[in-house]
């Protein structure tokens, strides 16, 4: 048995008691019940996820996952492929998007290069190599199957590693010039919608070449013919090791009984693939923010996440997901520092 | 001149040359332009309100105004008015929800007794008691013009105080049970929509007397005849001493040049009576979430303001501004710790 089959094991269903003891004490908060809406939500969801009526997620890093992608020779991105390794090290530098909006929640960046196109040399990435980026999609699979398994289970074992860190919530992000077309390939080929109603201008490209992108994307659905009840399959021909690598994170968040914050729309693709290897994941889940990526509304009604947030972001790169940290943080503050009305004398409403 | 005139005479526009210097900067920071969105507009926006190009928002309070309301007489509430000075108390114990959902940020939670119906004996309550809250709407004027401008002037010197202490970001909140009868009285009466149009249930009123809510608001828009035109005489004859003293703190933060965040429906509310005094407070504000009070969109709309929160609350007490702190912070962040493309040698996408 692998990693992933072992890991895929160890994923519990949501421990109802502990949600419903938690729901209770929610009910009897000083506030009309219902009140706070989403935040009560979220942390009988973390009951559910730790087992715990008091839980915590005081202790947070975003994993990034940051790899290339073959397709990029299409035409299908604006910036230089040179980007992804300028903006990997940047973000082990601690300035790019993902590390300044960190800053406030006090979260972690892991920065993993799983398949960056070039070598990198920074002491705060953690090399995970698999490949020199993937192999254009447009003209054949992504990856092997072997490697799209290899690229979950990295996402697992830094998704353990940061658990036996002592972190109590993750959150996943990217950095891939090119990622939004696989993206869109994958959401495409598991909801069935045409590639050219799922494609969106990812980092800036112009509307002149977003029907060039349709194309590509269609052209590596037809070439491939990934099996769509096939998680693996499709990550293999037509994925990406980020996007198998935020799967293995989801997937390994799930096990280790911690929550997960999901970023935007490759993120959420992501997070499709995790759930449809194992639906449990998706108690495990909390959706962040609504990105401005054409498509990431469908992703996420796709597999039935609401985000809290509505920023018209659509940089990526864990960056939405990062600012969630402190609403759900809130949210356990609100579970622990609010008395009850038996506590308080005051008729509940 | 009264405190309320020297004060309108100090709001000034927004300084236009320092939003341009930051809408420089942030254009040029590692990402694609725009695609950090909301949080590119706040940070625009804040130095167009302090004039400075790193602006900071890391001090903090929210100004909870406690009042009651005479209209509570005539069954538009399920709460008992003792709740209102229960929950006053509760909060300078810091154990309600605004307090809880604080915590975060590190949001210093203001108590202002601004017109409750009894007397509060609370070192951490500051006694302002204009009256033992307004008289019922339904039957005549809430309170005379004369005691309208001390309330807002109650919410200036609050904010005075606040700023003076060195706070750099200020949210409303209120605490009253009744209020959100006269702000939809309000709204009612500024949009010319009809009161059955922009009255919902508040705290858990229940749908059957909802009716009757709208009726007393009918009434007292009826026998108060306001002037649509005059933002004094609304408050004065429809309104309440926590809508009242929000509004004044809204006018206060503006002269100081310090940003505020708008809360749920009532702070809504009270944010379009500041604007109608003086447009300019416009510029200050800063909404945070979409409240699940049914009217709250209109509210939000009527005044040109988009909330970043979807949360589905509708508890009030500031408890979705304060969540929008963090939000607003990590916007400087962005500003303070992204490098520009020029720094990093990426070429702008």
């Amino acid at each position: 048995m692998n990693l992933l089959e072992k890991t895929l094991e160890q994923i519990k269903d949501l421990n109802v008691e502990a949600m419903l003891k938690t729901k209770n004490r929610v009910d009897n908060l000083i506030k009309p019940i219902g009140s706070l809406g989403k935040l009560e939500e979220i942390v009988i969801q973390l009951s559910g996820i730790t087992g715990e009526l008091y839980p915590k997620v005081d202790k947070k890093s975003v994993i990034v996952m940051a790899a290339d992608h073959g397709v990029w020779e299409e035409g299908i991105a604006e910036a230089s492929q040179e980007v992804t390794v300028m903006q990997t090290i940047n973000m082990a530098k601690n300035i790019t998007g993902v590390c300044a909006l960190s800053n406030v929640s006090k979260a972690d960046v892991v920065v993993v290069d799983i398949g960056v196109a070039s070598n990198i040399e920074h002491e705060k990435v953690i090399n995970k190599k698999i490949s020199y980026g993937t192999k254009n999609i447009a003209k054949g699979p992504a990856m092997t199957r072997e490697e799209a398994i290899k690229a979950i289970e990295v996402g697992i074992e830094i998704a353990n590693t940061e658990v036996k860190k002592g972190k109590n919530i993750l959150a996943t992000g990217e950095m891939g010039i090119g990622n939004t077309t696989p993206s869109s390939a994958i959401l495409s080929l598991v909801t069935g919608i045409d590639a050219s109603e799922v494609t969106g201008v990812g980092a800036n490209l112009p509307e002149n070449k977003v029907m060039n992108k349709v194309n590509v994307i269609k052209r590596a659905l037809e070439i491939n013919k990934p099996d769509k009840n096939d998680p693996i399959d499709i990550l293999a021909k037509i994925g990406g090791y980020d996007i198998a690598g935020m799967t293995g994170t989801f997937i390994g968040a799930a096990a280790c009984s911690v929550p997960v914050v999901v970023d935007g729309f490759i993120s959420t693709v992501s997070a499709i693939i995790a759930c449809m290897i194992e639906p449990k994941v998706k108690g495990y889940l909390i959706a962040s923010h609504s990105s401005n990526e054409r498509a990431s509304k469908v992703a996420s009604e796709f597999i039935g996440l609401k985000p809290m947030l509505d920023l018209n972001m659509r940089l990526g790169e864990g960056s939405g997901a990062v600012l969630a940290f402190n609403i759900i943080e809130a949210a356990t503050d609100m579970n622990n520092m609010m008395i009850t009305f038996e506590e308080s004398g005051i008729a509940a409403v």
